[in-house]
């Protein structure tokens, strides 16, 4: 295999025998893979090279991902994604006085542009299979804790290395298959990202957690920001010498939209599917972490509610996690319904019992993979059983800011001594500075009341755990007779005593050695070195379960391969995929159909005046006037709102352009129907249906209520129908 | 005007022109009207004739009215009905043991059939106008309340004579347009009914109040009862010797239902309607009646529900109030949100204005209706006033039993002295049993503690009236300084005191003279006689409103007619309507469109095993095996379990017949969409929506399910599609 940097795309994953598993709307295709669909015949108008082009132009070279994904829609390093995806940045910017979440943000020109702090924008430069180079370094005498850790350490070689002979670039190694199949990728990261126009929150999160996973939707989901690189166009710091960055591609917009059963396609960063896990996984699933997490976090998000009731200040400090926390608890939500609605668990095991068979039935691979699906649900079984010790030290350190602070403090003066390939990833060089930054977010957010009560449920929760799951280092807290009274006194002496929320005192500890950490006599670092035992074990025990799963999962997928006579589609990994598929409607229930195009009267219904149906009277008034310009739908007679299709998305899909048969920019992609929040489990020919924003309603929005001309003219907005896509310079 | 019994179908409402203002999906057209509807260019295959004839046989003839409305549907008695209507007959022999509720009903035979206590059904057998008649005891120089008081003494008069002229008959005066046209009905009242085959509650009442007034719907609302006579063939009280009832019509059964966009009607007995009201009645409900019923309501379900928690026997109580409040609180609700979003109030404020513009545009018309809109204006202005004291009063004698139990026996103590056609409706000799039995009723599922909670917060409300209209009769209950305080000791004193609760007291204290009721001593017919006044004082002002109102909206009615040149059908009043459509969905929001036909896979959907979704294991058992015998939809591949269709109905349509093109039973009406709960106001094209169960899911129930074969013996079920209607005999 070569070994070189630029894209190979006839290695990766050739063993996929892609011609026999065309389906016209599943699959999240690696986007090497496109060429092999036939697209053509599947409505595509444009060739194939057109997307994807290596060492030439290619629509991908317009993607970005930036936590979602993005792309450029203008020479001038423009970003289209989701409101939601600039969400966190525009909230850091908001104060009491200048709202920015409710009133929106427009830079009237590039110099009012404020920085989108946190904010990158990678791009995808080249990838190539570098599963052979991974794997060499396992032998069979390993344990599977060691396994895991040869892997890691062997990816991070590998990935120094990349970065060594790319300056200025990033490299990452995505594990494709489970064990099996691993792609390097080479990135630029760019770094100075700006807030150019973001509609109010009551445009851009029309309908809130109430609409939130749901259809009908009628939410202007989208934001625009810009990159911004040094003036020798090298990826830099938010400097205010930077200048635009000029994209090598950037799409076309299609201002006449799409309609029911046009051909649309997605490219994009879809985060995790987990389609080829077992029935084991899915009932661990469904069964204990799922409901866990959706109770906890609906829990939490009560807490911060009521703390920010009576102050909008407050309020906003806890908006941007309570909106995380929600979007995951209703996900959730809908999977377990999801889950049960379809049966997946039986039909898994169905199709593994059916699997047994085969392999029972012939001497040899019953020899050789005989007990692989017993062994599989063997490490579950382990999962399964420290489930709730695993949950509670996970969200301790998750959920508890305090703890989150001290823990990365203490782990980071233990991890700092070591060599950088020997690091935990979060501490190497390469991603420290990262991991700094989120704890400054974190800190600025940061409402002590709040943690105080959420450290509180946790502490009460770890006391409960079996006897033989109790975290030894928290017994000393719950000392005494009375539980409840030693946890509410651990709890006054050290938030009275810590220095953690102070920032200064935080970035200093994250430059400590452990000595020198001990002597700032932190009780939240204490309580992490306490922990930290604890947590080292845990790690070691999940390494143990994924080398022994990474192993059973590949043999699973080569007996699978022999049974079933065909190939899969990798589970999505954030790395760059393609989807394509129909606008098209659906039955949620019996007796019910779903049409795939919302207008502004479904705006105009749902509005209440109550956040989040708060409608600004600016768009009430255009709506009355029906000045709806040349974004009216000729059938519908209003202006289309979002749009639905039968591609097959997941989180991590946010903010990727919806495109037509002509590669043009027809909505952006940014949620699932509640129905499809199973597609993380598998794919639903009824039921998995994606929502984007029609791009009318992002172009009617931008010119009549933001009434932002220049954001209209700076993008290449076609103005004829039927003018072909090109690649513009 | 012809004075005969026999039907006069001439005379009746002939001044309405009615060609002019025939629209396809609207109106609950009094039966007289029915042949000049032209329904045969409609879609009817029968001539109106087969519907209507009066003085031979007619469909109307299967038809009951028995609190709602039922149809015969075999030669000996046996009437179709929803299962809300039986379930107070069923929940009033239901026992922990024998739950009748929860397991459903079956007589295997005739002998094991059991009386529905308290069920009568009614059979219109002629009408005529008697407006002439009730307005000649009206003279000019009458008060308002004098006039009413004249009008109900005139119709009690004409009953009175008509009953005697007509022995075992009832005679009713329905009032068809305010102060304007009366109709004097006769009735023959059967008085023997018992129950048949009622399903579970997991059937007839799947979905429960979740699924109340909603759409998709998938109830089995149907049940089965017989009417008995007296082997004389008249009418009788129960008795083991009765027989069989032989109506002089019934329905014949359409095994293969019907399909979307087939024609369809209904003859039925509509509660009422208020479509000919102002401006400032809608405004008075939306803004005062509705939310306060509705909010009230509310409270009580949450106590009731407390209450029964723990135990199924209390539950059971509680069962039969709970649903009627519940019933009511949502479609208040619906009303209120119908209101705002079809702006109804600003809808009929326009039209009054334009009217208003068209009578002050002719001086002979301004002259005699220039102040009508105002006046009515200010008798709403004066309702609005009391509208509070006068809805606890109300409240304090519907919502606590004891109240219920104690005022009853003072009124009628009073009463009873008077001369039959002086007294309260109530205590009339042809109405006191009725009296009778449904206070019964209430004591059987009378429960103290409820009663004691409802009581306590009644009368804290009581004491939050303002000044000037405190009840001084509560005022003693209220002395001193803590008026909670003093409310809870009114409340001990009297619950422990009170021997009303006992059936042989209550029915004892029926039979009293004023003194003698005196000396019964019990705190709740004391309380009866300190609040009499304040009830008397109301009913005056009640009818001074109502004589204010009649002759006012009668004056608005001429001026109207004149002004949009038509005539209007009737609002509803409890007499037989006709009302026709098709079997239609709807949108009932942007992007959404509700098809009109639900299969069992849709109960499948729905059930979680937890009530009210909890599907019986054998409908699952039947789904699983397909068993769908030969009620399978040939395009939907399922069983049909309801319809729905844009027929103009409302309360009281329950259990209504719904007939095809060939006068065939196709369906039992029981309920309309969320949207339609507006009916009550006015027509929506869009949103008047109501809702049947499917006649092919009522037959694979009972044949499948129940496997009560005989009934679909004793029912004629056409076995050849294409068999025309005809009579039978």
């Amino acid at each position: 295999m070569k070994k070189r940097l630029i894209v190979n795309i006839v290695s990766i994953m050739s063993f996929i025998l892609l011609s026999q598993i065309i389906r016209a709307d599943e699959g999240m295709w690696p986007i090497s893979e496109i060429d092999k669909l036939d697209l053509r015949s599947k409505g595509l108008e444009i060739t194939p090279k057109e997307i994807f082009n290596p060492g030439g132009l290619s629509l991908i070279q317009a993607i970005v991902y930036m936590g979602a994904t993005g792309s450029f829609v203008s020479p001038d390093g423009l970003i289209i994604t989701n409101h939601h995806v600039a969400y966190g940045a525009v909230q850091a910017v908001s104060t009491k006085e200048n709202d920015y979440i409710k009133n929106g943000f427009l830079a009237k020109n590039r110099s009012e542009e404020i920085q989108a702090k946190g904010k990158t924008a990678r791009i995808t430069e080249s990838f190539r299979d570098v599963s052979d180079e991974v794997l060499s370094v396992i032998n069979k005498g390993m344990s599977f804790a060691e396994r895991t850790k040869a892997i890691e350490k062997k990816i991070k070689q590998i990935v120094a290395e990349t970065e060594k002979k790319n300056p200025g670039k990033r490299a990452e190694v995505a594990e494709m298959f489970s064990g099996k199949t691993y792609v390097l990728f080479i990135y630029t990261y760019l770094k100075d990202i700006r807030l150019v126009y973001v509609p109010p929150r009551s445009i851009g999160g029309f309908g809130g957690e109430t609409d939130n996973w749901m259809w009908p939707r009628h939410t202007g989901d989208f934001s625009f920001m810009r990159a911004y690189v040094a003036p020798d166009g090298s990826p830099a710091e938010y400097s205010p010498k930077n200048v635009p960055f000029r994209p090598k591609r950037y799409l076309q917009v299609a201002p006449e939209g799409v309609n029911e059963g046009d051909f649309v396609f997605i490219l994009g960063y879809p985060a995790r599917t987990f389609r080829h896990r077992t029935s084991h996984f899915l009932a661990f699933e469904e069964e204990i972490r799922l409901p866990y997490v959706a109770d906890w976090y609906s829990w939490q998000i009560a807490v911060m509610e009521e703390m920010g009731k009576d102050s909008r200040a407050i309020a906003i400090k806890h908006l941007s996690r309570i909106k995380g926390l929600s979007n995951t608890m209703k996900n959730y939500r809908g999977k377990l319904k999801g889950l049960k609605r379809l049966h997946l668990v039986d039909k898994k095991r169905e199709e593994e019992k059916a699997l047994q068979n085969f392999i029972e039935a012939e001497k040899k691979l019953k020899a050789k993979y005989g007990d692989v699906l017993e062994k599989i649900g063997k490490v579950y079984e382990e999962i399964r059983e420290q489930a709730e010790y695993e949950l509670i030290l996970n969200y301790l350190r998750r959920s508890v800011n305090m703890i989150y602070f001290g823990y990365t403090a203490y782990e980071a003066a233990i991890e700092l001594q070591k060599d950088d390939l020997e690091r935990e990833s979060a501490y190497m060089n390469r991603n420290f500075p990262l991991t700094k930054q989120r704890m400054e977010l974190t800190l600025r957010n940061y409402y002590e009341p709040t943690d105080r009560v959420i450290l509180k449920e946790m502490l009460r929760r770890a006391a409960r755990l079996p006897e033989n799951q109790r975290l030894a280092s928290l017994e000393t807290i719950f000392e005494g007779d009375n539980t409840e009274k030693a946890i509410e006194n651990f709890i006054e002496e050290a938030y009275s005593k810590t220095n953690l929320s102070n920032y200064q005192f935080l970035m200093d500890a994250l430059t400590k050695s452990p000595q020198e950490l001990k002597k700032m006599n932190d009780p939240f670092i204490e309580l992490a070195e306490a922990l930290y035992p604890a947590y080292l074990k845990l790690k070691e025990a999940q390494r143990a379960h994924r080398g022994a799963l990474d192993q059973l999962y590949a043999q699973l997928m080569d007996v699978k391969k022999q049974f079933i006579k065909k190939d899969f589609i990798p589970d999505a990994n954030r790395t760059l995929r393609l989807t394509f598929g129909r606008i098209r409607g659906y039955e949620p229930a019996d007796a019910v159909y779903y049409q795939p195009i919302t207008t502004l009267e479904g705006v105009i219904e749902k509005t209440t005046g109550q956040e989040p149906f708060d409608t600004p009277q600016k768009i009430l008034n255009l709506y009355r006037a029906k000045d709806f310009g040349r974004f009216e739908h000729p059938e519908l007679k209003s202006v289309p709102v979002c749009i639905l299709y039968d591609m097959d998305t997941i989180g991590g899909n946010s903010g990727s352009p919806v495109l037509n048969a002509r590669g043009e920019l027809v909505g952006i992609n940014f949620d699932r129907a509640f129905e499809a929040t199973i597609n993380d489990f598998a794919w639903s020919e009824k039921y998995s249906r994606s929502i984007g924003v029609d791009i009318r309603y992002v172009l009617w929005v931008t010119q009549k209520f933001g009434e932002v001309e220049y954001l209209l003219k700076e993008m290449v907005v076609r103005q004829q129908k039927g003018f072909l896509f090109r690649i513009y310079y």
